[in-house]
């Protein structure tokens, strides 16, 4: 092992301050005269984008295995899942010499628009942050790092490098922050990337209570934070709140500053050792690890990547449509991307792969399928010819599957879209067949939803996302039934973008204000009572599943109690199939404004038809928690609370009620401006409201007993100030009542 | 007349801080000693309520007449008619010595349930100061002053004393202030009441921005502003904040502050003497005009409250069930509310009248009507054999004319409603009543959008609010067809609590977060494309209308031009009727996310059957402008706008385009993080472009032209600061490019 203290002791100024940036795009410094080692960084997450030379095309990296991109991946809900990923993963960087694979990303979706939403996990924060703490895990297992990305908040494209997200400590806590939070806690990954976006007007690259506070202080970081690539704004403003390595290279300009900065005084210069060290640490932690021989497989790697991708895709609608007939039923593949399917988006996640699979081809086994174009791939108008040979194809066939989506240009890193729309051409061309067509098979290749104005017209929608370079042989493996699908949205598909959360604010120009809150994703759509394309957790399957017998182990839980959750699920079909069983969390309590439900946990299971298992969830306080912010911390109000056991956020299929009781005292300190509500039904408020009562005409007050509940509301909502002119107090008088207020409260209230 | 600064000259200190806060409850101070007088204030708006003694009590009023409530003259978007009230009014203020009317209450209705929102217009704050502007003209008129309230952003009643409505500028200059500002601009109320509530932190009683800066140097007010009833909080702060009466009395206590603080220099005796002399130069104002004999005749002002009531009665909906028969049918009248409407609303508008007229005894002219009372008029349970025999009346009739509502204890100020819904047992009367009987009319009585869940199952809805002590024989001459319906609703009815705009933060409760921004109302729901029970604007008559020929007097206007739009309206039906044609504008430049369309003018003509009229509207630059906050001014974006003749806003019967061009530059000011998208297609920017070009590679800014689109998009997002770490050029340089943008376009940008 490496002394490393003793090595920074060793190092001069200019040495540790020259670590504190890549020595080019992808690489850290070395420093020979110590013999400390450069490392290599490569961007992923679902593939390994190594770049031979010091460039950021993506044309230019080496070719590599693309594993289907995190809209897609998400949708397992399948934690194995992403570990074995994330191993195979870590795997090629050994092979590669690649010391951190930089993802996974774990970004809310807040709305449909945002262009990167592709390489996001999920509109939820509990399932980006088991996700991801499992790629993590997965990569981290063969001692290669992480650096999950894009900390934080980090939830549009559009200048995305100098427009501040700004939000309410709750909603950073509650919906931006779990994922990382999560990933720190169970995966500790080897570094975080910061954002390049502002908080509440705080660049994150500078950002103390970010980088030190949260991060490191709270949730136990123990890496180091390297910028997104050209993410620092004031290099040593940001060395002093906690972002450790500067990425790319500024080229010398940033390191001599930090030199500067710590002669000058401004510096500590035990901030820099500090920074040093953490980032010395993870160089060693890969350098010092030498293994055995590691090999990037490319072949068995797409085939794993072809086992993950049946997994992913999402059954939307099944009029019994699917899965096709292997019999010799005339079948028609329409759409361009059935031939070149579009398998991943564009930017910094853009793997170089040579091997992928077409929807076509792969069906050959199954059956003959004829094809028709349809439309060009990247447009959106209308070609008349390939729309006619599409439709009468169509027409002459006895089902047709069409393939539809987005083009490469309509979703990438780098800017938001504009719409939600499909192009004009691709509805237009599912429009026309549905008009000679009964038996209509959408598949949809796609980062981010789109509105289906013909949603209703079709038989069944197979939402493949974007799903890596095996994308066509598991499409045809579920769509002939050789595979069955159980994938659930990670995300809601709304029925219009007008209808989305931040529709009326997305995206910011110098502030995106987030005021939605936490009712981002199914939290929106559920609290304001609107009916959606598909809901979050939707997803069908070629077999059906009962649930039964949910089972608390208590009906009452404290603060350190952990609650478990049975149930039983069973295949009631006629094939083998894995249900995804979702647990969603209700407060009842009415104590503050929250989501109508929120999932806490999940599960998956493979069942044989008729066969039965048992799902077992635990739930501890932070599953019954909102982010009190008077409190600084976690609450769990008292009152009952519903636990649900669902299919999807929409079918919700058992419900078993528990009450919370919490030990927990929220802060109360009293001042003028109290209002009688917050103490006029507490013992403790007993002697103040005597001792009003005695100097002040009980009328103005509303008599003895707050009666009735008209008079009771006015009372509750008016400041003790109030009664110095209603009732005619002294200021001396109101003071005895705020002290008196704050002596019996003891600067604390019970929830009542 | 009185020399004033002479008087005040003369006045003790003691005396002048007394005169800043009232004698009583009602009262200002005399000063015998310098024959200073004092005036009575009494609440309004809708009738006086002059108490006799030192109370706030309603019951303990003098008898006056209840004229409507504003949610019902609102509807009539009549301004002759709201001067007309007003002079009325004022009339009984001077029969009475009342010198000022608290009132009108023009304060936005964000949401619903604010218990306030009968007191209030619109959710539209064009509507709001139009109609308040006239009110206040006509009561003035009469020399008696007008106090509009509450000012500012007072849309809730919840903890209404401490709660801070945080906004946007842009927000409160768009919706909460408008109200406020066309009446100072176009009536100059004698004074305006602030309102308990903060804003964005600072209490309105105490802002200085507000009370000073806003309200006197921006619009001009000349009068005093007093206090809402207990709103001071601080008082010497409020006196420098340009809050120059407190009410009621502090009972010397902060008299004395004032003193104190005069005396020890923390207050100006300026900024007292400041306040005593516009103070009492409206108490002047008052007392110096004697005029001739003023009487308050009751029966009189009787008929006018019913005449001004059959102008503001809305028809939702009818199938034409109405008018009703005069003939021998059997009509039912069923519903407490036929024969104890409710009238008004409760708090400190509450009028003491005991002239009340009820529909079923105002219907003996028209035909037979037999009557059940259905349900108890305050309950919210269902008494079995009140529905019993209602059922069986309707069952036995030829139609049911069901009054409902809300009772006076679902809404009344002092608290906010807890959901949009009426009693249980109304609703369930309604859908009793239509198993039995296929010609169901329903009448409401309530101050505030209620749901429907009945209303497709009913022939006619007429919305009566709650409209006067001449409710009755109002409703009665509408329902028999004696009096046309031609009221249009100020408020969208929306089809549940969970579409309203601000559902998921109202009510705030220590601070109410308006994130909904400008989107309130109409704005919200057409923005967001969503079904409404009932849209913004909507009346139907007994007659129809047909609108024709939209003229635009120019197809281009400048900043300083007016244009004048003509229209044709025509009665197409066969009896006399009403309509009010609204106008609407569409920004349609795309420059700033703005509403869908926006009410700019309004006009109510009569007219016979056959008969033709033309309309005439004329708009300036502020019809077209939103407030930008940058230029911190009123802005109108270079653009195609709509103009919209409409007949509700959701029936648009006449578009023409007009093409705005402004001569108004936006400030622009460069710095590292200015984006290339601020400049990159200006000739100013033209130079620091290609100074970046020459330094620095071509590649990394995506080459010569910006192309293709994706391309542009990412380059136009990035800072210039980000090529120091992409392009490797140096701080100098930087510096050099910030300079030369500053330089060439020195300090404005226009509007592409």
């Amino acid at each position: 092992m490496h002394d490393i203290d003793k090595l920074i002791s060793e190092m001069t100024l200019e040495e540790k301050a020259g670590l504190c940036s890549g020595a080019d795009f992808w690489h850290t410094k070395k420093v020979d005269r110590l013999g400390i080692p450069d490392v290599m960084v490569s961007d992923g997450p679902h593939g390994l984008r190594k770049q031979d030379i010091d460039t950021v095309d993506p044309n230019e990296s080496i070719e590599a295995v693309c594993f289907p991109a995190a809209c897609a991946t998400a949708c397992s809900f399948d934690r194995e899942l992403m570990l074995s990923m994330g191993e195979t993963l870590g795997e090629e960087c050994r092979a590669e010499d690649v010391s951190v694979l930089l993802g996974p990303a774990v970004n809310i979706k807040r709305s449909p628009l945002c262009g990167r939403n592709f390489e996001y996990i999920s509109e939820d924060p509990y399932l980006a942050g088991e996700l991801s703490a499992a790629y993590i895990n997965g990569v981290q297992s063969k001692n290669v790092g992480t650096s999950i990305k894009h900390f934080a908040a980090n939830s549009q494209e559009t200048r995305r490098m100098t427009c501040s997200s700004d939000m309410s400590e709750r909603t950073l806590r509650e919906i931006y922050f779990p994922a990382f939070e999560t990933a720190v806690k169970k995966a500790q990954p080897w570094t975080v990337m910061c954002s390049y976006n502002l908080i509440n007007g705080e660049y994150s690259s500078e950002n103390d209570n970010l980088l030190n506070k949260v991060l490191r202080d709270e949730w136990g970081f123990k890496g180091y934070v390297m910028s997104d690539w050209g993410a620092v704004n004031d290099r040593v403003k940001g060395l002093a709140a906690g972002l450790d390595l500067e990425m790319p290279s500024s080229n010398g300009l940033n390191d001599a500053k930090i030199v500067e900065a710590v002669k000058n005084g401004t510096l500590d210069e035990k901030v820099l050792d500090t920074a040093v060290k953490r980032i010395l640490e993870q160089v060693y932690r890969y350098r010092d690890v030498k293994g055995g021989e590691h090999i990037f497989d490319r072949s068995a790697d797409h085939k794993k990547a072809a086992d993950i991708a049946k997994e992913c895709m999402v059954l939307l609608k099944n009029d019994g449509a699917l899965p096709l007939p292997h019999s010799n039923a005339k079948i028609a593949f329409i759409g361009a991307f059935a031939k070149v399917p579009r398998i991943q988006g564009g930017g910094s996640s853009h793997i170089n792969t040579g091997n992928i699979s077409n929807a076509l081809d792969s069906a050959a086994k199954y059956s003959d399928v004829s094809y028709a174009e349809g439309y060009e791939r990247e447009s959106n108008d209308t070609n008349p010819a390939l729309l006619e040979e599409a439709v009468q194809l169509a027409a002459d066939s006895d089902v047709a599957v069409i393939f539809a989506g987005l083009p490469d240009s309509f979703e990438s890193e780098g800017y938001d879209r504009q719409h939600m729309r499909m192009p004009d051409c691709q509805n237009e061309l599912i429009d026309e067949i549905c008009k000679v067509q009964e038996n209509v098979i959408v598949v949809l290749h796609n980062g981010s939803p789109v509105e289906m104005p013909w949603n209703d017209n079709v038989s069944a929608v197979l939402e493949v996302y974007l799903c890596g370079e095996a994308t066509g042989e598991a499409t045809a493996d579920i769509l002939f039934g050789k595979a069955n699908p159980c994938g659930k949205l990670a995300e809601t598909i709304p029925m219009k973008l007008s209808d989305t959360p931040c529709y009326l604010t997305f995206p910011g120009d110098r502030h995106a204000e987030y005021n939605e809150g936490v009712f981002v994703g199914y939290r929106y759509y559920d609290k304001k009572e609107m009916a959606v394309r598909y809901p979050f957790g939707h997803g069908l399957s070629y077999t059906t599943f009962e649930y039964s017998d949910i089972k608390l182990s208590d009906t009452a839980v404290g603060d350190d109690d952990i609650l478990t959750v049975n149930a039983v699920i069973t295949n009631t079909g006629n094939c083998a199939g894995k249900e995804i069983v979702q647990l969603y969390v209700a407060d009842k309590s009415g104590f503050a404004v929250r989501p109508e439900k929120e999932l806490k946990d999940f599960i998956k299971i493979e069942l044989q038809p008729g066969e039965s298992k048992t799902v077992t969830f635990r739930l501890d306080k932070r599953a019954f928690s909102y982010y009190n912010e008077e409190l600084g911390d976690w609450y769990a109000p008292n009152g009952k609370y519903d636990i649900m056991i669902a299919s999807s956020s929409r079918d919700i299929r058992l419900t078993a009620e528990v009450t919370h009781k919490t030990a927990v005292k929220l802060p109360f300190v009293a001042t003028e401006n109290t209002v009688f509500g917050e103490f006029m039904d507490y013992a403790e408020g007993k002697a103040t409201l005597e001792l009003l009562f005695s100097k002040v005409a009980k009328g103005l007050l509303g008599g003895d007993h707050f009666e009735p509940e008209a008079v009771r509301s006015m009372i509750g909502s008016m400041p003790l100030r109030q009664i110095r002119s209603f009732g005619g107090i002294s200021d001396e008088l109101l003071q005895q009542a705020v002290d008196m207020l704050n002596k019996d409260f003891g600067g604390f209230k019970a929830q009542m």
